[in-house]
């Protein structure tokens, strides 16, 4: 019998070892200059649930952002897009319970008013705050809960793990467990290229694109790196695309999404711009994290059992290989056969497929939880018992070839399971 | 309290009576010149199931056909193709039980022979067969069940209805109930102009696109008309076009997927051509049966309790209307909330704006089940009591206008429920 070995190849690197930088404690407030608090506004009727995080610099700061490219996007991502555009801000503050979309005028004044509170609390202009929403989706947002807790909420920030902790507890919705990263690292950024230690940190909500009655994916990134706005937002924008974007529970995008960057530069060091020799490393560590965030949401994605990454190889254009990659990660019946435990490459190979992209059958190999599957388009001999013992494991990696060309993809997506549907199809009957 | 009427459309017709036909007995036997048979040929185990479907026409005939645009096809489908494109068929022959895909060179040859075998009990030419197969992918066909199977299919042939329905059994996969369709009407291809008395039949197999371990959708449809080739293709493309190619049950695109077209011309008559005047009318009849099919196979959808016909109005283009349509129709969130008896025009609208599509929101008009619930971007009243009893009829009506020009576009789909994910994810475990 004809042994086949897995498909070879190198997967995009998730490891901040490569860029200099390894984990830590502190969440979004491992970056210096940054404080966080998560507390109970209002927003949901249970008074031990956190409904509002403000994640805050000690000063103005440079900050860059990106937002859903939903047409339906929600009064917050409006005031937020124009406001992240100057490249500055002093704070970020996101409510859950209510996503303040699809609430026309109203909507928008309240987005300003509570942005307008909080200014107020800090001492800053407006302009400075920016604001996020997730939760109902069509109801008129209160600006009670504001009133007295925008003013809470900024006597309530502090600058260590636990804040930062509540923070991330604050913005969830369905989502199961917090989802936090920090990094340390350095950068030659001291006088004569000295090393100076600088940090990434961050949080994220987000379990389906939509929840029960619409949810989202909201993140905050901080960062104490000296950077200019320009190389902030090329970074972030970066890492989004090879990240956050590639993450997909469920194909449906909200209206709420949205990513913010603050960079305190409060490590000090010469500022980076995106020729500086530091930037590669910078924007590495900060892909990472944010990596490391989508590989949550993914984990946590609405009734998931397994974590499922999609790598497409071989593709002849980056597009072609994220679209294959895509089709593979949303096709349900890929979704339920990992739920199912079923290695049903067949239905990779028909995702694979029907997605529009130009192969030839015959070019493509596929290997499943790392054992190969197909070749040339063929089936080959599976040890299907050995296939069941690593269904076990957490993650399931699915991996095509097209025989095309060079370009690849990865995305990560969960399997399908009956809790899916219950969280989405129940919770009114 | 602003009252609003529901979004005021002319939904395409799916009537044949607009074309002076009206549903009458036979299925895929109503056409004249044409038998079938559905008989245990041995692709199942089960012997009382019926795997093998012959539709014949007495002598060859006309035909046209459309294949699955996925780039794994099937061998019958390289097959298929090839032959169809003459233009002549005697008889289509279909199995379930196995896919014949992914199969190589071996399935080639296979599916080869089993035109042979039905070509030699036929006594005509083996390029006149047609052939179709769904079932398990990536297993090698058997030729065996083929060589007594063929011959006893032809000696089963008869010309009536309780043969056209043993044909459409035969094809049935996680189908749960055999689909087919016969019109009859007249059309003015007698001498001069007299009204010659035609019918269409046919029958559609398709549950998921892809089921258990891989299935498709096959549909046979026959007409006894005088048509030539050339316009009997126009005529398929363009009814697959806004029937079978409007059906989504879950996104996922078989491989196998086969639609053929045999007109025996057995009515009599001067034939039609695309330029006849009696051309639309055929057009329009075989458009209307082929609609009925795919409404059936969207009501059959794996799981599905609820058939959802979303109306896309309003569009700049067709091309956006249909885009827009597909990502509603194609949205989990939005199937399981059907399943959940929930109008959630909010994931309907985030499914609309996540497309790509331009629009702005404060443009949209939504209407759920007959009912107003968003009126230019902004949520209206809703009498949820009678939402709820609105919901317990078997269709659900999804009608969004955009605002943006007059193109338009409809899409059948179904509700996303547990058993499609048992169906789908639990037959391993």
């Amino acid at each position: 019998m004809t042994s086949y070995e897995p498909i070879s190849f190198t997967p995009p690197t998730a490891d901040p070892a490569t860029y200099g930088f390894a984990p830590c404690e502190g969440g979004v407030c491992a970056a210096q200059g940054i404080s966080a608090s998560g507390t109970h506004a209002g927003f949901r009727a249970d008074p031990n649930r956190l409904d509002l995080a403000v994640v805050a610099a000690d000063e103005a700061c440079v900050c860059a952002a990106t937002f859903t490219q939903n047409r339906f996007c929600a009064a917050p991502v409006q005031v937020s897009r124009q406001r992240a555009a100057t490249g500055v801000a002093r704070a970020v503050m996101l409510n859950s319970g209510n996503a303040n979309a699809s609430t026309g005028e109203q909507g928008l004044a309240v987005a300003k008013e509570s942005a307008h509170l909080l200014a107020q609390a800090l001492g800053c202009p407006d302009e400075q705050v920016l604001v996020a929403s997730t939760g109902v989706i069509g109801q008129q947002q209160d600006i009670a809960p504001y009133v007295g807790g925008a003013s809470a909420a900024v006597a309530a920030l502090g600058a260590d793990e636990a804040h930062a902790h509540a923070a991330a507890r604050a913005v969830m919705t369905t989502d199961t467990v917090p989802k936090e990263v920090s990094l340390e690292g350095t950068l030659p950024i001291g006088p004569d290229g000295a090393p100076v230690t600088v940090h990434v940190g961050g949080f994220v909500k987000g379990a389906g694109m939509i929840q029960p009655n619409m949810a989202t994916m909201l993140s905050v990134v901080t960062t104490d790196v000296p950077i200019t706005a320009a190389a902030a937002h090329a970074a972030l924008l970066a890492a989004v695309r090879s990240s956050f974007n590639k993450v997909t529970v469920d194909s449906d995008t909200s209206t709420n999404d949205s990513c913010f960057l603050l960079a305190t530069g409060a490590a000090g060091g010469t500022t980076i711009d995106e020729g500086s020799p530091a930037f590669d490393a910078f924007a590495g560590a900060l892909r990472c994290a944010c990596e490391t965030l989508a590989r949550k949401i993914a984990a946590d994605g609405e009734g998931a059992t397994k974590l499922v990454t999609v790598d497409v190889l071989g593709a002849a254009t980056d597009a072609d290989a994220d679209t294959v990659a895509r089709s593979i990660a949303n096709s349900p019946l890929v979704k339920t056969a990992v739920f199912g435990h079923d290695a049903n490459w067949g239905r990779v190979a028909a995702a694979a497929g029907k997605c529009g992209v130009a192969f030839d059958q015959y070019d493509v190999d596929i290997d499943f939880l790392g054992m190969p599957v197909l070749r040339a388009g063929m089936p080959v001999p599976v040890d299907e018992d050995d296939m069941l013992r690593r269904f076990e494991g957490p993650e399931v990696p699915i991996v095509v070839s097209l025989g095309q060309g060079s370009a690849a993809a990865r995305v990560w997506t969960c399997d399908l399971s009956h809790e899916y549907v219950t969280i989405n199809g129940d919770y009114r009957t």
